[in-house]
């Protein structure tokens, strides 16, 4: 491809569009064509994210007034909200039947249209599209993801717990049945909506537990945790917020009767060697996620329990990034057939 | 007792020291008589605690200069190192009959003696007295603890996981083999000593777990679950940092084929009705650190897994307070006979 | 007085009110009575602020709902947004005539009509009650409160400015002409509305000025410090923002060419000298805000400049104490005669 | 240049050392060719930086076994301690002519030998080099930078106060005698070293001034002010620690009879028109230092005060980066000739 590709983000002024325009800023092969955000269309970037104020970028506009034939974009971001997700994506993919599409939201990752109105409470609107659409979590739908016109990518915290059990459930090498994911997160994955829980005075100097015994990202890791498993597989799940921006750490609690945490460790550092953006720590190492900061990079350690045939699996990885916007931009490496780095070099920024 | 009881405070320049004068200093029935800091004898409380440069206190001195039988003290607080408290307990008791002791350390938890030897890698320097202390965890030992001479303080870890467990264990409404203790701590747990890993810059903006597979807390967790279950007790605890000073908050997996999450929480509510520092919050509700900052109170919290027979039990504290200094002055009350809850009364400082 | 003073708390659900509630719930000598949050009414008040859940309160209920006569209340503390605080205020003292009036708002600071109106954009709706309401700086305006009906309670900025600002103004051992006031704040100064610029992540990892110019807490300081200097006085103030919960530090840069920093120091000490809540750092110490946390203590410390005739100032107190609820508290009871630091006992929480 | 030039970076284990690497990693025109580290030497560079672990990087080496000759190094960074510095480039300089020197210390950057032993308190120890040495603040000498064997890389809180304050001097625009620099560090800033002032516990929540009246940095800044005005500037300059990893804030009063803030705001956006890393924003504007987080840009803003003939200057930069590691980059690349915004390429971090 020796033009630049010309790339879309649709909700630029969220979290995860700002974090996908610092990543494609950076990007050798692509070229920032349109962004929107509806509430605030006709300003510059700059007036809703600062830190963009130095660079060129289109003005905002509003998803309504964009062409999408006329466009031309070989590629669209989609952070909208859950909802006008489908609608919007449904409306894009007609008119331009060339433009794909890595969308961010939940909308399009339960392929099974009853877990969808089970857990949303309402029909899909695009159930022909939801059939379509590739579960957009790299390391493991590589080939699919090539060729998908939509692509689902995956919510932060099933990232975080996926990439560390999927290749054990494959494996066989724990029991389906006993997986506790402990899960923390920073304050980015809710979002910027202005909510009273969410202030400053509200989140710092504490820790608490959410969603306890039920949380929307339940249906993806029981989904492809079963297509893993080959059969059923439902997990304990506890999302927690931590005083921080960015990061999740997972805390896995898995037990088998054959394997040992060693086993479980040799299957993981051998499923990862040759990838770019997971990292396996020696065996005992306990990772953080300070140290995948800004980076798309994924730290998984594995550990003996004191008790005989437990594991206890960390996973860190920044939930903006490889957790949202770093995998989505991965995802358009691996669709447009770019180099699948390409403007995700970034080193971790610690401290 | 009509004139106030006089006392000491051993290692007054950590932060266990320092909660225990903010405490004592309220405390309407007693008068601190000895602060001592070795590093720091002959220098006011302020030049190490600046907070405490509007209250008149005795200048610091060293353990060394304490003549305890001259001071007369009623009851001294220790919150030496590990391995110097042994000593410095043992020499002030043989020289100070009537005084009685709340030891901070990790020193006396441990009744069993191999127990102690296996986990700190050395016979006890004080077996005696390791035989006669008794375990500070106030509203299960309170009969024992007002007839003390010596009183080991728990730990914040275990105080925190052991409230909600204990009458659980005790009641046999859950599987003691399949306990999972997820435990998250602020900083001010890790004392005040100048650590690189311990720097502002290695903590804040980040989450990791520490100690997986092996944390000197967990014989304490092992002595008294199995002393409440009536037999050998091992769980699964994984303790973690959270960019914050002060609270614990324990997630806790729990299942029993025949307890639901509604019988565990109508057990321990009752249990906790007429506890001033334990507040049992309605079924389903969790807790967090935030609401407990500053104070000596427990927030648990009980929720349905969404697995059947499961239930998550969130436990909160401040490791300061009820974590250490706030359940030693508790200690010191139910010890000398004042009201449980003189000096303990402040609310939480939220926000 | 033998009964409890009934105390009402106007705008329960806001920080200023939870922090009222936190400090009268220690007060031996009142009794909260009435607690208000119109959104919230209805509810108790553990639902908008948990850490509450273990104490006896009034349910919260609505303004105007309350039958002010019949509450008989002896003193009412108004922590309701701007303008509405007016009629509310106006409409209680004239159905109570008996019941006293704190007001946490910025209505009634300003004693000149014409500079209210300049700074707030419209006439006063209560000019009777602005000439009569006395400003409650209860260091230097003590007299005058006790026997107000109506106390306009200082805001955060102005009291940590003006406490040291004051009495050298008065001393005349300063140029009122070159005062620059660099104020640094924490968050929960700008109260507990949802605003995207008040979420975490807008805040954490993160500084920045504003108002810088124009700031509202200036028409406050100029009526103070032209009071002082017996002459008109225009300071330089720039607000910050600090990622931390609690606390304002002001830098305050003075001249003069005939008192040294010593000299302002020495005033300082002696006019200081028998306050509790006013404390003078020994000279060329700097006061840090964490040293003051939670109590209504205000640290003073002064230091020459490198610059010959020029001192810097640093003031530090808590924004939401002796800035705010505190500093109302003990306004009440130098009205009600009780003891000034009745409540108010609390050391500050650090670390 | 078409081979990559060999870097070499001292004292690797502090936080300019990591940001060093983390800024060469991406670079595309150079290669690290030695990290040195003494106590840490023969471990990885992901034993002391977690971060790096998936990367290629030599051997932490002591700086004793370097071979300055035989290692044919282009260029090395040096962000040693103090003292040591001044040692280690003269035997440096001596033994490899051809290699070139960036150093980060404050070793060599006053040029006058009796202003060095005035605020150091000894001679220097290589006043021949200390002659050669070009203060590297890039903007200002990139002509001097160019041919300088070693450059001296200026401070953070100088390099922060000098972009904005420099041109304003030079055009006598502001009156050299009444400047004050208000200026708030994040706390890398004090590096990596383990004291206790520096623990998590004692810098979250609370914000407070050091070295008021004598800080080192006023050398600096004495230094390049006078060089600017043509005449002998002595500043008011107070540096304060907020709770934060990254960034300078710098809030600088200013005035003059007859330059008004707009005046000043058209001669800073003049001067840094066509500047990569300096952005003046809109007129009134005020910077934010998480808009900068990360990389190498400098954001200014100009305000009037409301005191007629004074303004208020903005100024925010990353003091990792342009304020240390990433303005060294940048002198590295204009002494190789390479672009200067190779390697610099990073937006902000935000959030």
């Amino acid at each position: 491809m020796s033009a630049k590709a010309k790339i879309g983000v649709l909700g630029a002024s969220g979290y995860t569009g700002a974090e996908l325009v610092r990543l494609l800023l950076h990007h050798p092969q692509v070229e920032i064509a349109l962004l929107t955000a509806d509430r605030r269309a006709g300003k510059p970037m700059a007036d809703v994210f600062p830190q963009f104020a130095p660079y060129q970028l289109p003005v905002l506009t509003s998803v309504e007034q964009a062409e999408w034939a006329a466009l031309k974009l070989d590629l669209v971001f989609c952070a909208l909200p859950h909802g006008t997700t489908q609608k919007v994506i449904k409306d894009l993919m007609a008119r331009a039947p060339a433009t794909r599409v890595v969308d961010l939201s939940a909308d399009f990752r339960l392929s099974d249209p009853a877990a969808y109105a089970r857990w949303y409470g309402h029909e899909h609107f695009a159930p022909e599209l939801q059939q379509r659409a590739v579960y957009g979590l790299t390391e493991v739908y590589r080939d699919q993801i090539k060729a998908a016109r939509l692509v689902a990518n995956p919510g932060c915290y099933t990232t975080c717990a996926e990439l560390p059990l999927i290749p054990l459930l494959k494996a066989k090498a724990i029991d389906p049945d006993e997986i506790v994911v402990d899960a923390k997160s920073g304050m980015t994955g809710a979002g910027r909506a202005a909510k009273e829980e969410m202030l400053f005075s509200e989140v710092s100097e504490g820790f608490h537990a959410y969603g306890v015994g039920h949380h929307r990202h339940m249906a993806e890791l029981d989904q492809e945790f079963s297509k893993a498993a080959g059969r059923e597989v439902v997990v304990t799940f506890t999302p927690h917020l931590v005083p921080m921006n960015r990061g999740i750490l997972s805390t896995i609690y898995v037990r088998d009767a054959k394997a040992s945490a060693q086993d479980l460790h040799a299957i993981l550092s051998k499923c990862y060697a040759n990838e770019p953006f997971v990292h396996v720590l020696p065996f005992g190492a306990t990772p953080q996620t300070r140290h995948v900061r800004g980076s798309n990079m994924t730290f998984i350690g594995v550990a003996a329990d004191r008790i005989p045939r437990r594991a206890i699996i960390g996973s860190a990885l920044d939930n903006l990034t490889k957790g949202a916007s770093g995998q989505a931009v991965q995802n358009m490496n691996v669709m447009l057939g770019l180099p699948e780095e390409a403007g995700l070099e970034q080193v971790a920024l610690f401290p």
